[in-house]
């Protein structure tokens, strides 16, 4: 069992502007968390109806257990991170943590 | 670049019924997907301020490309996952499916 951060960030009212911060200072700022093993971002494309994905950008992190996890984000990187939403996430962003499995 | 599956499962009315039928049957199934690469499974605890997460269970698909995991949805695997969702996500599931990148 591992423990895992979740991302869910709204649509954007400026998708190039928050493309732009969030590829060029919070996926940098993010990968330096301590204790942080594993990081993967996705835009989701349409629907098979063709319709909006329900989110604009998904990030999950991996850390290897829950202290790690809460350490990293109460640490003055994590306190960076998340500062740092305020400045590009104003559309909303939905943060899930708890323990994960990695099945495959 | 790879290819991302994301499904955000509301909170079922049963979680205990919901456990049971997504470990037992539901994870299996999705293992049984040709060209699975990564598949990771986790249930968010309470926020920071104690309020119920968003989303009851969250699974990341990965695969490599687009092409594989589209023939893997629309493929014997893939459809008899989608009709199990039928099965136990009547509170809702929200699929999105776009590109990836593993930062980390």
């Amino acid at each position: 069992m591992g423990y895992q951060i979740t991302a869910l960030y709204n649509h954007p009212a400026d998708t190039a502007a928050f493309d732009a911060h969030y590829d060029d200072v919070h996926a940098p700022l993010t990968l330096e968390l301590p204790g942080l093993r594993t990081f993967s971002v996705s835009r989701p494309g349409p629907g098979p109806d063709g319709g909006k994905p329900a989110f604009y950008l998904i990030a999950v992190l991996g850390f290897d257990d829950q202290a790690t996890a809460e350490a990293g984000l109460n640490g003055p990187v994590g306190r960076k991170a998340l500062a740092d939403l305020e400045t590009f996430a104003q559309a909303g962003v939905t943060i899930l943590i708890g323990p994960s499995a990695t099945l495959a």
